[in-house]
């Protein structure tokens, strides 16, 4: 028994250094993180978080403030899947995903960082413990650079020892796309990773064309050719083309996930611990995806999914995402040898930087 | 063309006669009621809403003030359909569903009041215009009530002029279930229309069972006897007992609709304007259930949804539900002969006294 004694939400809006662009969500020039820090009656601190890509974290901050922070004070911080499931009903109704999902999620790291930070354990061990490193690439939100400029970003991720890389795609015409996944083929060389995501900007019709020019490039994946909701259409695009499929980072609730393990014929599932439900609902899906022998990878917040990914027998890769959460942590990402490294820490390891995000970003509803 | 100039969002805590108690979502003391009121340059208002049954209101709130008001501002509000998607994938990242739902929703009404205001008529007009009244029934939030209120109860809606009634189900003993059903069925007589709602307490096993014990009562359908998600499981109760299904009130995209046409086997689908995308998502729903032969109900805010119902040509029946929102209006529901009677202002018809909603209500967040 560790009684939840307070429970503290911040939100900041941090800005990119430049206008990141993909094909569905228009200019991003900055991110909203929104954490959330929950002490004990013993006085133990868990930190965690969740970030959207610069809307509704008032509307995450407003449903942790006014319910779930009330319901968790006096609650046991230590049955986390109890708390975890209450959560979710507690806000059902209004939930099923969206928002909910985010401010769940955030409360759920929280509670896995004082679970290590009492346990002595690091997010690796307590995820399942298999390794405290995996695969990683880097994932870039560049529908709008030239190409000159994607080939100079290509060249920087590689100088920083990646050996896989993402580009966006969805341009106007698909002979750009082309264009640019050749030039981008070229530079990589045949031995590193090289994959495309189009932020379900395609219909299934036009995926299938698209996916037929790429394969020439020998691409690992296809990330959301088409709308998350249509698992069918996934498993369409597959069985015509046999393009290698990717998606999980609009999937919120695990019935999402099942419904993409049972009908989109996937290579990859990509869930993100800041909206499917936290640690809590990260390994629920990893889980799934172990039965369904497809690896499992992860989007965005890479300093925190190092852990998990790494530590799971069916390990994908681990997306470095554009979003550079981690460069606001006492400890940005580690990448030694193309692997990404897990930190050893006691708890999840993320460990923010108040100063700095303080500093600057703090949104004061 | 018609620009909107402002708009103003409002909460509401509505505190409820009694406390009231269904399956899954515990004690109900209050409804919160979010209002949202869009002005055109050239001076028109319309008035849209949504409501919770006391939670996630503030997050319905922040989204709207945050991230839809400020998208909407200069818009055009006569291209409803064209401002519904765009809304829709304004904040489609932390949506598909949940609180977005509910906060696209509330503008969406308040577009189509706008537009029947301009164009002089009435929703029922508007939506179809088939009819100007459909068949309605009492569906009670009475799971907490002793037998003998719930017959005072059910007494009170024949005397109103009901010939349609639910109860809620899902008591810790199946047993206490059948006897409130035989009683409730007793005392309507086999004229009338009795139905009974378990809000998904139940498991697939569980649900077959049940039914089975129900089925002696003539009830005309059993609601959500399931979790939402699981549309197979819905179609292997259909399959296994025969009982009439019906649900949709906890669906909020057009893809969860889809998938409960395919799969759930449903005799009657319930979306409700104030989560699945306000009037345009309704309609959207209302299509598919034609295109699909089934009748469509609705869930809630009978003030409003006694107009879409009514203009449908598969029309099914109209829940009269126990958070009174239309006693808060101008014209509470008008039931004539058994069936409710849609307004025929133009607009939506829903029109607040905002005196009595200000009176003690309002939150100040
Ligand atoms: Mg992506
Ligand atoms: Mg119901």
């Amino acid at each position: 028994m560790s009684k939840i004694h307070s429970v503290q939400a911040q939100l900041f809006n941090v800005p990119l250094a430049e206008v990141l662009v993909d094909a569905k969500h228009g200019d991003h020039t900055f991110f909203q993180l929104i954490t959330v820090t929950v002490r004990t009656e013993e006085g133990v601190e868990g930190v965690g978080y969740t970030y959207t890509g610069g809307k509704g974290g008032h509307a995450v901050l407003a449903m942790m403030q006014h319910d779930l922070i009330p319901f968790l004070i006096g609650k046991d911080s230590s049955q986390i899947e109890v708390l975890y499931d209450a959560m979710l009903w507690h806000v059902h109704y209004v939930a099923r995903g969206g928002i909910a999902s985010f401010a769940i999620s955030a409360v759920d790291i929280a509670l896995w960082d004082i679970r290590g930070k009492q346990s002595g354990q690091p997010l690796w061990k307590m995820a399942g413990g298999v390794s405290d490193r995996c695969k990683a690439y880097a994932g870039g939100i560049d529908l709008n650079f030239p190409l000159e400029k994607l080939l100079a970003q290509t060249e920087g991720y590689m100088q920083r020892g990646f050996n896989g890389v993402k580009i966006k795609v969805g341009q106007p015409e698909l002979s750009e796309d082309l264009r640019r996944a050749a030039a981008v083929r070229d530079l990589l060389g045949q031995d590193r990773f090289f994959m495309v995501d189009a932020n379900y900007s395609m219909s299934v019709d036009q995926a299938v064309s698209v996916a037929r020019g790429f394969s020439e490039f020998d691409i690992l994946w296809f990330e959301e050719p088409i709308i998350p909701d249509d698992y069918k259409g996934y498993g369409r695009i597959a069985a015509e083309t046999g393009v290698p499929l990717a998606m999980g980072e609009n999937l919120h609730t695990i019935h999402e996930f099942e419904y993409a393990f049972a009908d989109a014929s996937l290579s990859f599932i990509q869930p993100d611990a800041s909206n499917c439900g936290g640690i809590t609902g990260w390994l629920q899906v990893a889980a799934r995806s172990a039965q369904h022998s497809i690896p499992v990878c992860s989007h965005g917040m890479q300093e925190l999914h190092v852990s998990l990914v790494s530590a799971q027998p069916n390990p994908g890769w681990l997306e470095v995402h554009s979003f550079p959460i981690d460069q606001y942590t006492q400890r940005p990402l580690v990448v030694e040898d193309c692997q990404a490294v897990a930190p050893d820490t006691p708890g999840t390891g993320v460990v923010f930087d108040w100063d700095m995000l303080n500093a600057e970003h703090k949104d004061t509803p």
